[in-house]
C-alpha cells in the first residue's frame, strides 16, 4: 500500500519546485521529515541535452544517485524524460522548434510506499517557463517523472 | 511582461490540485486574490474520453468558460490535452494500454500578464495517480496545460 | 526527375477534396489529364477505425488498388495513416480524446515522376472539420499521405 | 455557427499555397473578399528552427500578428507546429532524420465564424516537398494549423 | 560492466521469440545457462489491452515477477510498452487504426551485468505479424523493452 | 500468402544482426538460400543523422537498392525510420536527449511472399546498445522496419 498522497514522493518533488522563497524552508523540512533525500537546481536552455545533463549532474553531485550504478542512472534518466514530456507536451524538442525553457528542478529519492519491499523510488519535478527565445513571450510549464530505483 | 511567477496562473492551478484538506482554503484564497476564476473537481477512469469530458463539464457548469463560444471551448480543449500529455508521458492512452487514473483537476481563468492587452488565459492542472487497474499498483502523476483564451 | 508540382499527385489529391461544387468538374478533369486514377468520398466519425475503413473500402471498390495484393493495401494503409497525422496533429486519436471529424477524402494513383522507372505512387488527401461532438464547435483540418505502390 | 467551408480560413490558406502562378491572383482576391489578412512566403531547410523562424518573421513583418503581444505569438506558434505535424507525419524532425523540406507557406488571419463573438482565428498552411537532401528524391507534403487568436 | 552481448538479456529474449520449433530447445537451454528465468507465450488481437494483459498474466503465472510488488509490475509494464513501440512504430494503436497483431512474446529476468550491484533486469521481446484484419495482409514486426527491476 | 515465418525477411534481417561471430556464416547462408540479398554493417553515434546515413550508404554501396530510383530510396528510408522507432521507443532522438547508440544493422531485400505478384520487399534490422555517453551505462535495443519496394 502507498502512504497517503500527503507525503507522496511526487508531491514532495513538485512542492520543492513550486515553493517561493519564503516557502522553500518549509517544503524542504517536509521532504526531509518524509525520509526522502533530494536536490534542487535551476537550468535554462534551448538545448534539451543541457537540460538533461544539468539534472543528471546535480543528482550525481548531491549523491541522490550513485553514478557508478547503471540501474540508478537508468531510473533517473527515464524519470527525467517523463518529466520532459510534461514540459514539452507533444514533441520532446526545444530549440529545434524555436523555443526555450527556464526551469527549476528537483530530484527526490526515498521509500514512498508503506510496504518496505517496494523499496526506493525516484521523482523528478520540473517547473518554470517555456516560450519563444524572447523575454516575456513565455508561459508556465511543469512535468513530473517517477520511477522505481 | 508577465507578473511574477509567484502569482502565476499555472502555479495557482497546480497548488489547487496539490493542496491537502487543511491547505485548500489558503490555496483558494490566493487564487481569488490574484483575480482568477477557477473550478476544482475529481475524475477517475480507464477511459480517456471520460476524463476529458469531466473537466469540460465542470468548466462549463462553473462558468469558467462560455460553452456557446467555440473559441473558449477550443482554448480549454487544448489546455486539457496538454495537461494529459504530462499525465500519460508518451502516448495519450489509458485503458488501451491497461492503465487507469485517479485525478484531481483544476481549471483557472484570468489575466496572468501585467500588460492588459495580453488578455485572458486558461490553465488546466491535473494531479493524482496512474497505474494498473489494481488498487495500490500506481504512482503519482501530474500535468499542466496553458492557453490564451 | 519529378514532373512540375503543377501536376503533382499530392496537389491533385488536395484539389479534389478542396473543390467546391462548381469547381469539382474542373478538378476531376485535371486529375484525369495528368493520367491519374482517383476516387472521392466522405466519412465522418468519432471512431478512427471507421475513417480508415471508409477510405480503404472506397479505394478497393473503385479499383484504385487491388485488394488481393498486400503490397497495394500496405501502400494505401501507410498513406492513410500519414494523412491522419495531418488531421489529428499529435496523437492519432478521435473519440478517445473527445473529438470527431467530418472529412472528404480522395485517393489518387498514378505516375507522378517523369522517369517511368519511378513507377506508380498513391496519394491520400483529407479535408474537412475536426472538433467537439457538438455542431459548430469545430474548425478545418487537412492531411496528405504519399507512398510508392 | 461557422460560415460555409467555401470561405473557410483553412481552405483560403491552403489555396494560397497550392495556387500556380496563373491562379495566385484569383486565390488572393478570394481571401481578401472573405475579409481575411494574409501573407505568403517560401522557406526550405533541413533545420526545423529555420522553417519556424521564417514563418514567424513573415507574419510579424506583414503585421498579420502583433509581435509585442505574446497571445498573438502563442496562437501563431501553435498553428505553425500543428502544420508541421502534417508535413512531417510522425516525428517533427528534418535534418536529424536526414530529410529536408522546400515549402510555400501562408498565414491567414480573420473572422471565419458568422457569430462575431468567435473573434479572430489564424491559419497556417504549408505545401511543398519533403525528401532526401538530393534533388528529385522527394515527394509532396502539406500541413494546416488553425488556432483562435 | 556488462557481460558480453553474446549472453545479453535482450538477445536471449529475442532468440526465444525468433526460434523455430527445432531451435527452441537450444534457445531455452542458452537462456537457462545464462542464469536467467523466462516465460514464453502467444497473443493475438486488435485490442492492445489484451496484448498487454496476456504478457502480464503470463509473467505473473510463471512467477517471473511478483505480482504483489508494484515495483516489479512497474518494471514489467514499462518494458512491455517499450516493446510495443517497436511493434507499432509510431502510434501505439492497433484496432483504432484498423490493424491487428499475432505475436510470440518472451519475458526474461536476470542479472545481465558482471557487476552484481547492478542487480536484476527484465526484458520483454515480441515477434510476429502486424497487418490488416485479413489473413495474409500482414508483415513481420518485432519489439524489445528492457528495464531494471 | 506469405511464406512460413521460418524464412521471413524480417526474421532473416534480425538473425543477421543477432548472430555472434560463430553463427554469422550460418545466418548468411540461410538468408541467401531464401533468395534474399543483404548487407551488414555497424554504426554508432549520438547523432541520428549519422545512423540514418550509414545505413543508406551501405545499402547503396552494396546495391541492395538503386540510389537513382527515388521509389527505392523512399522504401528504404521509411524502413529505417520504423526500425529506429523500435530502437528509441518513444521519441526518435539520441544526443538531444543525451543518449548514444552502438548498432549492428542489416538491410535485406527479396520476395518474402509466395504470390510472386507481391514483388520485392525490404527489411531493416537494428541491434546493439543504447545508453548514456559513458561506457557500460547502456542496455540492449532492437528495431525492425519492413516495406514494399
Amino acid at each position: 500500500m502507498k502512504k497517503s498522497l500527503e507525503a507522496g514522493i511526487g508531491k514532495s518533488a513538485l512542492q520543492l519546485v513550486l515553493a517561493s522563497s519564503h516557502e522553500i524552508e518549509e517544503a524542504e523540512a517536509r521532504v526531509t521529515e518524509s525520509g526522502f533525500h533530494y536536490c534542487l537546481g535551476k537550468t535554462g536552455s534551448m538545448d534539451m541535452q543541457k537540460v538533461v545533463s544539468a539534472i543528471e549532474t546535480a543528482a550525481k553531485r548531491h549523491q541522490i544517485i550513485d553514478e557508478k550504478l547503471y540501474r540508478e542512472m537508468h531510473a533517473l534518466y527515464h524519470a527525467i524524460l517523463e518529466a520532459l514530456e510534461g514540459v514539452t507536451r507533444g514533441q520532446v524538442l526545444l530549440g529545434d522548434v524555436m523555443r526555450t525553457v527556464g526551469l527549476r528542478f528537483s530530484v527526490v529519492r526515498g521509500m514512498p510506499y508503506e510496504n518496505e519491499a517496494e523499496g526506493e523510488w525516484i521523482a523528478v519535478a520540473l517547473y518554470g517557463t517555456i516560450g519563444a527565445p524572447i523575454k516575456g513571450l513565455e508561459h508556465e510549464t511543469t512535468g513530473l517523472g517517477i520511477n522505481h530505483i
